[in-house]
């Protein structure tokens, strides 16, 4: 029994395989990224993982199906396995606005899923790291959303040298379009061109904005200057004054391939280029009124960043920590007439926040102490019935100094040393 | 836009409705729960939320289709939402054995999900704990699982006063069923009687044990006389060595429902009765060789534990704590010439681990006060610009006491006070 094509067995550390999935890795993202959102204020919100279709259709148009995981349920709705969560924040903050100040700033760390039947051998679900403001028009926010951004990526140990935020603006390239083109109806599919320009041979992009009436080398002229927006002036002063300008770089090379995007855009790229994008977002003001069917207008940013292409780059600048065990100790019994007493100890030692590990079977006992070695444990704890009360011979599996503590003075002994 | 029936979102505390459910709960539990199996020496793996259909009716017959959240995927494949992690976890398990020394001992804690046409109003899906122990026959291994659901329990504040954990015997029921009934085939329909027994009017639980040649009150007679097998004997035994007696007890009225235990069984329910079981769980020696095609051979046990009944037993209980921004610092800004040196202030608070918030937006002094307050901010900040070098106000919120410190003592000051 196989699992389906393009999803992702998480497996505790070491890995069996160099192409499994670790879940210590993953929890270690997550836990990472909620210690950023929280020193920024963020809160968590999730909602589910299935939605009915028209949510994301009504956002990205009916060809957007042809990328979803979606299905008809058994009660006959037409349903999806979700795509991405910001439509889902939309309706959430559109049905309890009121019980929430402005702005909101939420954060959620949901799985996704796509599914396309061309793409054989990529994958239909990731993990996202979401964050979002709503309800604030100014800049400030844009910068606070890109500081976060980076922050989170910092968290990891990745340095100014490994990773840059390419900011740009869709008011920008709105402009752009509007003082050269008459037809408003036109400038998704131009916006669409201009985010594959780097991904495309020049001809093919040359050939689709001449269709447009718009010249390659005009478009290239114009990412070329990366004339900042006095916004992005702006923005860039802020992340300026929290030392964060190293990080952050104008280029109207990006613009997001999303519909609903309506100012500030952004990816955030290794520097080698290696890899694809490894974040992304921007402002999207219109879109929770467009969901929320007009009930609710609030201005709007965010940003996602995937576990993938996070874990790849963590791995190749080698920034990932050993996960392992975990084990503060290994409990020895060599003597089955204190297996019980032992036990006893363990509880004790676990009610006091040690992750304790022992044999269930008897074991002899230079096996159990090479099954403490290969788990890491950092200490070997043994029963002692040798004095007058119970006590217990601690070994430190670092240093192999041993000592004989009482019983009342073992958790300070394990938790104290060498932790 | 409606979401889904059934489904949940969750929101950050505090609640717009009662009714709503509560992201920060659900990390509250699942951090808990994390800790408890980490204390255990238990390891995290995740699955897929979306497997094959075959893994569920292998293993529990056709007729789980009618309550499973299953579809036909886009490439054809008849497919499912999981109902339960442990067939992902024996496929896991037997892809990767040999990297693993035995026993193992895994927990995840998926999202579950199921679809009865039937049941209007009730949840579709659910998070649950789940922990297993894989190649491990000895009953020490039994004691183990249940110590720590009594543990994952107590981590909550819950005692033995509010709950108890039900231990009966698989092999006890089958021994009473084979002493008296020749025909194997209708043993798991005896078992599914003996589940519903106490959910059933006494009538229709007769009636269908008549037609299997049994008496209700040779039934009765066997769960009140609740003779201890040696097996459970030696189970409390060790769960007595380790001081949670007062947690089990033996009830053969428990038998579970699922067709694959073997051995031990055992739920949990509040003392009160006022839910439903709080966790379930059992030896199920058999699963892994049948979910691997019989390539391996483990034996096993395990339990799960959901949020939802958790959640209102904790509740009713009062033993949820108070969930909120949990916000460090509230930086003011009173005058927007200092706004960038206020940034620089907030990223190097941030930085050394604060939870930092401010206003994007010029705001009068007063309300950005009460917005501290609101946030229930532990301190405020300001930067301070009337001496020769920047430093920085501090103000604490519980005792109002306010001082002026140095800028590279802020950090000190604001993590050190009243954490």
């Amino acid at each position: 029994m196989e699992r389906l094509p393009g999803f992702r067995d998480f497996y505790p550390e070491p890995l069996p395989h160099s192409d499994v999935w670790s879940a210590d890795a993953r929890h270690y993202l997550f836990e990472t990224w909620r210690a950023a959102a929280r020193h920024y204020g963020f809160r968590e919100y999730d909602g589910p993982p299935l939605e009915p279709l028209e949510m994301y259709t009504m956002k990205s148009g009916a060809e957007i199906v042809g990328q979803l995981y979606n299905f008809t349920d058994k009660g006959d709705r037409a349903v999806s396995l979700r795509p991405e969560l910001t439509p889902s924040l939309a309706r959430m903050v559109a049905a309890h606005e009121r019980n929430y100040k402005k702005p909101i700033k939420w954060f959620g760390l949901p799985q996704l899923f796509r599914y396309e039947r061309q793409q054989k051998g990529r994958l239909r679900e990731h993990f996202q790291f979401n964050a979002d403001i709503l309800g604030e028009a100014d800049l400030g926010a844009d910068a606070e959303m890109l500081a976060l951004a980076i922050d989170a990526l910092r968290a990891f140990g990745l340095t100014a040298d490994d990773f840059v935020l390419r900011l740009s603006s869709r008011q920008a390239w709105h402009d752009f379009f509007h003082q050269r083109h008459p037809d408003s109806t036109r400038e998704y599919e131009f916006y669409q061109i201009i985010d594959k320009l780097e991904r495309e041979a020049p001809e093919e992009s040359s050939h689709k904005l001449a269709a447009l009436g718009f010249s390659y080398d005009e478009i290239r002229a114009f990412i070329n200057a990366g004339e900042p927006t006095p916004e992005l002036q702006s923005i860039v002063q802020n992340l300026a004054a929290r030392g964060l300008a190293a990080f952050v770089k104008v280029d109207y090379g990006v613009i997001r391939g999303l519909a609903y995007y309506t100012g500030t855009v952004f990816e955030a790229f290794d520097k080698k280029g290696e890899f694809r994008a490894i974040a992304g977002g921007g402002r999207y003001d219109n879109l929770v009124k467009l969901i929320s069917g007009g009930k609710v207008d609030l201005p709007a940013l965010g940003f996602g960043m995937g576990d993938v292409v996070l874990l790849e780059l963590l791995k190749a600048r080698k920034l990932l920590p050993a996960f392992g065990a975990n084990v503060d100790v290994y409990c020895l019994i060599e003597d089955e007439a204190l297996r019980l007493e032992s036990l006893r100890l363990i509880q004790h030692l676990r009610a006091a926040g040690l992750a304790v590990e022992y044999s269930f079977t008897p074991l002899k006992p230079d096996k159990q102490f090479k099954r403490a070695l290969e788990l890491r444990a950092k200490h070997t704890a043994k029963v002692d019935r040798s004095g007058a009360a119970p006590a217990v011979r601690v070994k430190d599996l670092r240093s192999r100094e041993e000592k004989l503590v009482a019983w009342d003075d073992a958790v300070k002994t394990l938790a104290g040393e060498g932790g």
